[in-house]
Parts: structure tokens; sequence; C-alpha cells
């Protein structure tokens, strides 16, 4: 039966279907929507009439928790919450979308909100200012509801659209051409069956199964066939004089019946392929018939309430149930489905294969897979090749009985992400020797080719995504993007994503600006600001030293965009423990870097890149530019190619087992090479003989 | 996901965990016991505290539906019922047991019931005797609620606990060495697994593969998995320290891990073989380690209430929804398995092989699958051999991963049961050519040998069982199973089943009844009665002339036992379809009874069989009677050697596939037969010349 998705340690009773969610007997009689379903607003169940009201009434006395109406402008959502909630519980629960690096324990100060009005409590903070603090900022985690409340988004905190790039149009004509033929895992095949007679008189069954043979489609001794199908078989045969479609799922090593409907015309077949990442999730809606990307969306991985990486994401999974991460990734994935169908007017019904790629935390808590043995030594995922699902199953917004592959991802640091971008980039197909590095919310590298694969991650950590830095932030609209320093009046040159005002600085735009002040002396190879104190581009940043990028007067904020000593320190770790990767897995693979013949850079994050000025900071190797190439985000590319083929899908697998995986965690070499590399660019200065110091 | 158990033109939106039903929107929220949960009185769903009955309240008065309770006695079981119900309905819903050969129609007259007190209505009827009106008897299906009622159930109405033969011990022993070497279909595999360290990463699932592997148990590359199962694999395996066992299901085209869990103990292992027949059902607790029958129990199938043979219960499944019919007979098979649980003190968890062995439409009813084209010509069951299901899936109570395997059959009239018949008896293996006959509430019969079987079914009716015959019943304490009647006074001398006061006739009672007066002279061969009127066994039984078996004084109910001329219609008709059956099937194949070398007598009728009367009605053939061998129940014999047994599973399919189905229901050979038949013996007396008429 399972255990109750609101209580994890109960027997459940019900089931409801809508929504997937398993109730124990408190939550069906309690009934109290704030408290036990997330999708009230949409259920027919719950808001129905009058009683509703009273029973929440009734169950509220009875508990004697009283609640307390949040509204958060300025899109004006209301929510009641139980007294004592945080205000981020409030946003998780009305789905507003808050982010909070630091999964609420108070140390990133993001979740800013502006008290308007109410009773609340707040824990004493030094991540707002003043000025802040004069305006009424308030951090949602630390703040507690004790009445009804009124809070407004400030400007910096309201997540924009992320940059899609390369999607739609774009994405259909890079795509083009990766798939020859098509198929889907789960196959339509029209029948026109002969009607029974006394002397024909076998089974319904049987008389399909007789049909499905002649096509050819599907080895009929390995089929199978679920109640439902039974069900519904003998209807179904005779509503169109036994012309009939069946759906048949095309699995490891059986074939499976999902769906018989009469008639045998054609209907549309969709397909989604899917990057989950820990930060943004990517949708593509294709069509299965030509393989044509008809709609593609993205947005940001709601989980993010609950910290920016992996860890914290694993440590409120232990702490709150896997539950609920796994719903606040369905709703940011059904949210993208919805919002990419309604752009072609396309109905959920008609998608019937989905592919999802993503790391292997990701697909265990999508699929409320036990994620916690994942950050404990020796790092063991659950499942790492996982069988062909149903989305029905699992809570996708698709046709319940629709195909789920997911990529299979061979370690617990290298994930399906990264077999996708094997599948994408074709690395393991070719001679060449190739190293592959996808910097995320985590750094993957690959290094291998038709040969050999070895694999291996390094705690790059979330800082090239604006995770842990002052004013980081992803490339959404207002990140400064780009960075240039007149090296004789220091004054920086910007643009943004947009062209709009800025409002922080994502991870090419550290670069430059790391790269940048280092070439014209504002910092050191330590890292460490040398010019005068006084200077107009630098402040005081609380205790720390800092540059002052964009000034209050340029900004939505009214305040001064700047990076400070501890921001430059965080990138630097995140730069070494990249670089240091490389080292390390050439230097197991007896090699070194001019031996490469090429180096694949995938990931959002890689195309803004400046390779020169990630190679000035250490970033990147030291070698003939030529040899870098931009893949754009491969997740999202192997997922399309394997959501199209069987071919492609049986790569995935063999590539991932293939692959061997190098635990950095226990390995002396890369500490000794991950310190060597905490300097810019490195403490070894040869290695980077293009890079001239001032 | 299915329709609603309550409504079955309406999706479902939830679904009860526990009792497996299914509910719309408008039954979750009426809440009303009375009209949506046969379950009630059990749920802990519905009756939890005192908001259930207002919730009731405003239902009844939303609906103005006046409900009325109904007691039944001697049990004293109360209901609530809505006005207008009728009493049959009432004690469907009350669970209790009311035998309605004829579906409600009110035409067989056996639903009779004694008015205590309460305001009714009462179709007039001529079943009851001006006796019984005196007494109160109404109807249960003719009569409607209009008030509370009080009825009594009389005697002659209870049902008594049937008389399974052969089972316990006794069955033990007859079974013992069926089966050679036991393998079930759910096996469980203990599994010593080693830790993962650094540099033995793989993941938990792999690993348990891979330990799955050395076994050599199943074929690893074929074993697919589950979301359930993968969600709590983490954890299982590290509870005891990688010790683990796992469950697999062995399937047509793969094997399935249904479970892991924490400890490789040995755990109990149980079976379950299951008669389910349309009149009762047996079931069997076998022990899987020695096969040994641990309990043995047996009822009436309380789909009784929707009429005697199988037309009545289709028809009563197009009306009110298959999902009626199904809960019907889950409802006695879980009673029974129960009741088999308590004997033995076993858990039902423990329960993890189930085989259910029954005729086509019984095991269509069961799984809720459309039955409605069996009864339509061209006769088409919608599925004839059916892959292994979950128990929990179909609502039996077992471990909900036990694994259930349905007696394929191989035409909507010869079923599983027969196929099980097949595989006990043993006739497909042998050289010499055999004639097996199962007259339960229909006639099957097979004809063949090693090389070839013919199968063919006669609608016998049900008059053996009881069925349509005024004082008809079943095999029950109190019935009259042996007559014999002296030639000179024409008194009669019985035995009853149980040797107590006689309350009916039963088949073997009627068909040495019908042996008697025919060969004293008390009957022609045309089935009428020859001696005079008058005489102190004769009398009036409404229009009908009747035979005295029990005068009223000799009765529980004081009432005389009679047979009239219309019962021996009905019994001539059954026989003569029997009879002409076997003369049609021969004929096919070219052959005449003279080359039968032995004649399989299979069904719970068939132990009390005098042959040699048998012959002298003409219901059997008049040869040989060494050559005549009791089966005993075969039905539930197959089903407990494929229970133990791989072999005899796919032997089963085998045999199902290979029979070659003859229809007679437009066979014109058949009808001049069985017009021939319609005669004591036969109207050809050549073909009966043991049968020496006065």
């Amino acid at each position: 039966m399972g255990k109750c998705s609101n209580h994890s340690d109960r027997e459940t009773s019900f089931l409801c279907l809508k929504y997937n969610i398993y109730m124990c007997e408190e939550c069906l009689q309690c009934r109290d929507p704030e408290i036990y379903c997330k999708f009230r607003s949409s259920c027919p169940i719950w808001f129905i009439d009058k009683r509703q009201k009273d029973w929440d009434r009734e169950a509220r006395a009875q508990e004697e928790v009283k609640t307390f109406k949040v509204i958060f402008k300025p899109e004006e959502r209301e929510i009641s919450v139980p007294e004592g909630s945080t205000l981020l519980d409030a946003a998780i629960a009305a789905d507003v979308h808050i982010n909070a690096s630091c999964n609420g324990k108070g140390s990133c100060g993001k979740c800013k909100l502006i008290l308007e009005s109410g009773n609340i409590k707040s824990e004493p903070t030094t991540l707002l200012s003043d000025q802040e603090k004069a305006k009424n900022y308030i951090l949602a985690c630390q703040t507690k509801v004790l009445g009804d409340v009124t809070v407004k988004i400030p400007e910096e905190t309201i997540e924009r659209k992320l940059k899609v790039a390369g999607m739609g149009q774009e994405a259909t004509d890079r795509f083009k051409g990766l798939v020859k033929d098509i198929q889907p895992m789960l196959i339509e095949i029209p029948l026109e069956l002969e009607p029974p007679t006394l002397d024909d008189s076998s089974s319904d069954l049987d008389r399909l199964n007789r049909g499905l043979k002649k096509t050819g489609c599907c080895d009929v001794d390995r089929l199978s066939v679920g109640i439902k199908v039974m069900r519904e078989l003998a209807t179904a045969m005779r509503e169109e004089n036994w012309n009939v479609t069946a759906s048949v799922m095309r699995k490891k090593c059986s074939n499976e019946i999902l769906n018989v409907r009469p008639d045998n015309g054609q209907e549309k077949s969709l397909g989604l392929a899917m990057d989950v990442g820990t930060t943004s999730i990517v949708v593509c809606l294709v069509d299965m018939t030509d393989g044509s990307i008809i709609a593609a969306t993205s947005g940001h991985n709601s989980q993010s309430a609950c910290g920016d990486d992996v860890i914290n994401r694993i440590v409120c999974a232990e702490k709150d149930g896997v539950a609920k991460l796994s719903r606040m990734a369905l709703s940011t994935i059904n949210n993208l489905i919805n919002e990419a169908l309604d752009s072609v007017d396309g109905d959920f019904k008609d998608i019937k294969n989905v592919v999802i790629s993503g790391n292997t935390t990701m697909t265990h808590l999508l699929l409320k897979i036990e994620p916690r043995y994942i950050r404990r030594e020796p790092y063991i995922p659950s499942v790492s090749e996982f069988p062909i699902l149903k989305a029905g199953n699992i809570g996708i917004k698709a046709n319940p009985i629709a195909a789920v592959f997911i990529m299979p991802g061979p370690a617990s640091y290298v994930g399906g992400d990264i077999v996708s971008g094997m599948i994408y980039s074709g690395l393991h197909r070719e001679e060449s020797l190739t190293l592959f590095i996808d910097v995320g919310t985590n750094g993957e590298i690959v290094l291998g080719n038709n040969d050999w694969l070895m694999t291996a991650s390094c705690s790059a950590g979330p800082a090239f995504e604006g995770g842990g830095i002052r004013w980081g932030m992803r490339a959404e609209e207002g990140a400064i993007e780009k960075v240039s320093i007149d090296p004789e009046t220091l004054e920086p040159t910007f643009s943004t994503v947009g062209n709009v005002s800025p409002r922080g600085i994502c991870g090419s735009g550290m670069i430059d600006l790391i790269s940048e002040m280092l070439l014209t002396g504002i910092i050191g190879q330590d890292g460490k600001y040398k010019i005068d104190q006084n200077h107009i581009r630098m402040k005081q940043d609380g205790e720390d030293l800092a540059y002052i990028i964009a000034f209050a007067d340029e900004t939505p904020m009214q305040e001064d965009i700047v990076f400070t000593e501890i921001d430059i320190h965080s990138l630097m770790l995140s730069k070494g423990a990249v670089y240091a990767g490389f080292m390390v897995l050439l230097e197991q693979a007896g090699l070194d870097f001019s031996m490469i013949d090429r180096i694949l850079i995938s990931g959002g994050f890689g195309q803004y890149l400046n390779v020169e000025k990630a190679i000035t900071i250490g970033l990147l190797p030291d070698i003939d530019h030529d040899k870098f190439q931009y893949l754009g985000n491969s997740s999202i590319a192997g997922a399309y190619m394997a959501l199209l083929s069987d071919y492609y899908r049986k790569e995935a697998i063999k590539v991932s087992n293939n692959m061997t995986y190098i635990d950095f965690s226990s390995n002396s070499r890369f500490m000794d090479e991950f310190t060597s590399a905490l300097f810019l660019p490195h403490t070894n200065l040869n290695a980077f003989p293009s890079v001239k110091i001032k």
C-alpha cells in the first residue's frame, strides 16, 4: 500500500487518483487543505461546497491550532498557514517561488521579503543591511507568522524567466538529423481484425494477439497485458466494428499492451524530452511523427526553496520526506508541460513518450527513491539503471500510460545528464581523445574515447550558478553576464541578460570580472584586493572588502552590487576543484593536456563562457583555443535523442555501464591538486603560458 | 483510472486501498455507508465519529430518500435501506445469505421469509401455498420495504454448511505425490550481499541483481522491478547488514522483483488453491514447503442472490455492473480464506501463491472483465489465457504481491475448471480413449486422449443442483441424497445428508427417485405419473401432480416434500442434454460408446451418484460399469497441482490451447439427439440393454 504522502510513518488507506497522493485515515478525515493537500486550488474534491468549510472549522477547532492568512504581493497570492509557520513554508505552500539557497538555515540571505503589515517574529540576522531593515526587509526563512500577514516580494527576490537558449526553432535545427529512424517506446498499432464467428470463437485477447502478430510489430510471445486492458477489451473491440488501435510498450525484457482503443485512425503522438537540473528544468515538446520540437519551456526547479545544491536537497528529503521534494519537482515539471501544451494548444493525453535526463539525486527525488545514501560514504545510489515507467505512476502530466525512460547514471555524482551528454556528443563513438566538462551546480568530467571512459565529479559548489555569492544569481534577466574593466580607471563596463538594469551577477560575469580584476591588478594571484581601499569602486561590505560593479543608482534595488573577497574565494574554490579534477583524471589515465584532442563544454553556463578569461582564472587548461567546443545543453539534447530512438536508449545504458567512476572524495592526489589550484590562475604558472599578469 | 464501483458510468477520483473500491467524487462526499460502501461495518473510514452521522443525516436530507431498518432473524442482522428497496436487496446489503435462483424475477419461489412486523408491500405470487401465506411467508424479491421491518429466515431458506467431501487430511492423502518438484510462481530468495565500498560503488539495485544472478534462481537479464521496490530498496538492504530476501515473480515472458525485505531468514509460505464454482466455492490452504493441505473450507458463492446459473449472473452484471458480482464472489472467497487461516492461526500475508480454477463466466466476473459477450452469439470470452496477476490488484485476501494464476479456459462454456480436470485426470497424457464429464450447474464434456481433445458444453441447466425444482436443493444438510422405493407399497426409503430430518432433495436423490419411480411403474417412460392419483403418496401441488417423498410431519418445515411432473420434466431436459452431448461429440469424432475405454465423472455431484440408476434414467450410457470412475472435485485438484508446479501451469495453457471446442447451440444433430433423449431412459431402448422396465 505504501505510506501516507503526508505522514511517512503511516500506512495509507486511500489513494487520490487525480494527484497520486496516498492518504492515511487522518488525512482523509481532516480534509484541511492547508495542511494536507498541495493541490487544493485545482482539486474538485476539496473545494466543493460549504461542507468543506464546516470540516475545516471543525478540524481546526479540534486540533486547536490557529491558522493565519498570508498574502504575497505583487501577485496577491493568499494562503492560510498554522500559527508559527515560517514565511518560507507559507511561500512553498502558496507555490510562490522564493530562492532559498541555504535550505532555510538563514545563512544565504536570499529569501528577502518586505513586510507590509501583520504580526510576525523574526530572528535577528546580519544578512540584512541597516538600509534594508529600515525598509522593513525580513528573511522569509527566519520569520514566523503570528497573525495575518501581508508581505511584498522585492524586485531582487522575484525569480525571472530563465534564459533558455537554443530551444524552439533553433533546437529543431540543431537537433535535425540526429535521429534517422524514429522508434518510440510506446507504439500505436492500428488493426483491422476479423470479427468472430461460431467457427472462429477465440477470445478477444487471442484475436488481438493474432492481429498484432500479423503486423510483426512485436514479439507476441513476450507480450503481457494488464487487468485494466482485459476489463475494457470486449467493449473497445466491438465499438468500431473490430477496428482498434493497440498501444504497446516495448520494455527491456517484454512488451506490454497498455491500452486498446476503438477505431484505428491516426491519433496525435507527442513526446517530452526533459532536463531536470538541480537549478533549472527544461521541457521540450516533440512531435513524435517527425521529431520536430514544437514547444520548449524552462523554469527554476522549485526545490530551490530547499537549498541550492543536491546535498541540501537530500538533507531536506531526510527531514521532511522525499515525497515533498518529488512534489516540488513535479510541480515545476507539470507547470512547464502545461505551458508548452498551451503554446501549441496540445492535449496532455497525446503525450505518450517521455525521457527524463537528470543527475542521480534529481532522478531519485523525482521518483521518491531513497536518496540518503548518495551523500554518505561510500556514496551509493539506490538505482542506476531504471526500468521503463508509466507517467501515471510517477505523477508526470502526460497520458497515464505514457512510457517514461529515465537516463541511467553510472554513479551518485555522475548521473543521467552526463550520459545524455555522451549520447549527444558522441564522445564514446570516436577515436579522438576528448575531455567533457559540465559545470552546473556541480562539476562533472568525462575523459575518454571509443575505447574507454573515465568519469569523476568535483564538488565545485554552486558558486558558478550564483550560490553563496553576495550578489550571485543565475543567468536570468538582469544578471551581469559580461564584464570588462578599464586598466587605467578601473571602471567596469558590463552587459546584462535582457539588457536591463543589473540585479546581480551570474557565472560568466563572475569569470569575466575576476579575470579582468586579475589582469588589471585590482586583485592579486591570491584573490585578495590589492588597490587602495579608498578607491571610488571599493567599499567595506560588512566586515568584507568589496569591489562595486554597479552603484545603487544604476540598480532597481537602489543598492550597490558588489563582489567581496569572500566571493572571490568561493569562486577560486570552485574553479580549483574543476581544474584539480582534470589533472587527477588525466594522471589516472597516464595522460597530460597536450594529448587531449578536444575539450567539450556542456551546460547552460558554458554558453556565455569566455574561454580566454576562463583560462586566465585557471578554470580551463591553457591549451589551443580551437580545441574548445561549446555543446550547449547536452542533457536535453541526449534526452531528445533517446526519446526518438531505441538505439540511443540502449546506447545510454551501455555507456552508463561502461563508465569507470573515479571517486575524488578520498583521493589524496585530488586534495594536492586542489590546493595547488587555489591561486590565480595556478601555483604552477608554467601551465598557463598565455596568461600575462601585470 | 477505471470506473466508480458504485456508478459504472463515472470516472473515479479515489481508490479505497483497504477494500479496493473505486469511488467517484459523489461517493466520497456522500459517505452514506448504506448507499455506497458494502463493507461499512468493518471499515475504519466510515464509522469514526459523530461526524459520520451528521453527514448521513445531511446526505439523506439532501436526497430526500427515507431509509428504514430491516432486521433479519434469527441472527438479528440489521441494515438500513432506502424506502422501496426489496428485502432481497436488503439481504444482499446485510450479507445475509438467501438463495434466489431466478435472480429476483419472482419465478423460483426460493427466497422465502417470514414477516414478523413492519410495513411492506408484496407482489402477489402463486409460489407460496395458502398454508405458507397464513404463516406470513413472503418472497424477499417480491417485497418492498415501506417502514422498519423485522423478518425471520425460515428453516428451509437458511443456507447450511456445504458438504465438502474429500478435503483436509483426505485431500492431502489423495493429492499426495501428485507434484514431485514444488515450484511456486512467487519465489523467495535469501541473499547475503557484499556491502559496498568506495571501490565497489555500484547501485543498490545492481548489487541486488548481482546477488540474484549468483544464485542462478532466474534470468537476471529478463528481470524487471517496480517503482515501489526501488523506493524501499536502500533501507531494506541496509537494515540487516546486507542480508535480504527478494521475492521474485516468475512470469511468462519475464521475471519481476516484487519485494525486498531485510533479513534472509525463513518466512512461512502458504498457497491457495481455489475452485470458484457458480454454486459453491472451495478454498484449500496449502503449505508451499511440502505441499500439504493445512486447511480447506467451502461455501456458497454469494452471487447466488443474482441467480443460479451463469446466464443470470451475466444479466445481473450487465444491469448492476460487473463490480457488484466481483464483490459478491470476493466476499465469499475472502470469508473462506479467513476461515481457513483462523483454523490454523495463519496470517494472510504469508499467502504468496494463488491458483483460481473456475468456469469462464466465474473468472470474468471475479476479475471484473466484461462478461456480456459470453452469452451472445458467437459466444466470445474476453480472455482465455490470463497473465499472472497480483492478489492485491484483484482483491483476494492474500499478501498483496501474491502471484495469482487463473486456470485458462478454451471457450465461453468450457472453462478453467475443466482444464483443471484434465490436469488432474491426465486424460491428455494417456493413449486410452476417455470421456470426461462434469455436471455442475452446467454440463461439460471432454473426449480424447494424448493425441487429440474435443470439448463441448450442453446446457444441462441447474436441475441437478436443485435449481428450478420445487423442493430441489444442493447437497447440504437435510438434502435427500439416496432414495429407494418398495415396488409393492410404493413407499420410499431415503437417507439425508447429515442424517437429519429432510429439507429437500439434491441431484443424486433425484436420479435415484426417478430411476426408482420408473422401475416401480410410478412413472412411465414419458415421465408422467401412471398410478392412481388417490394413492396415499400422490397429491395435487398447485396445478401439478406430485409424488410425496416425505410427509409434513417428517420435516422441520411441517410441509410435504413432493416431486412434481414439472420437476421430472426439468430433470429429463437436463439428462437429455448431457446424453445428446455424448452422442454428438462421439459422432463428430467418428466413434461410438463401445470404443470408449473409460468415463471419468467429475464434480461434487458425481460423488453420491449411483451409476446404475444414472444409466436407468439415461443420463449415462449403458456400458460396462467398471469403465466408470469417480474423480471427485477435479477442479480443486487441478488447481492444487498448478499451485505447486510450473510444469502443470504450462501444461494447463497447452491443454487449453489444444482443445477443439464444438458449439452445440447451432448444431442440428444436437437438437435431434436431444429430442430423442427426452424419454426414460431413451427413445432408442436398444442403447440401454441393461435397463429392464416393468
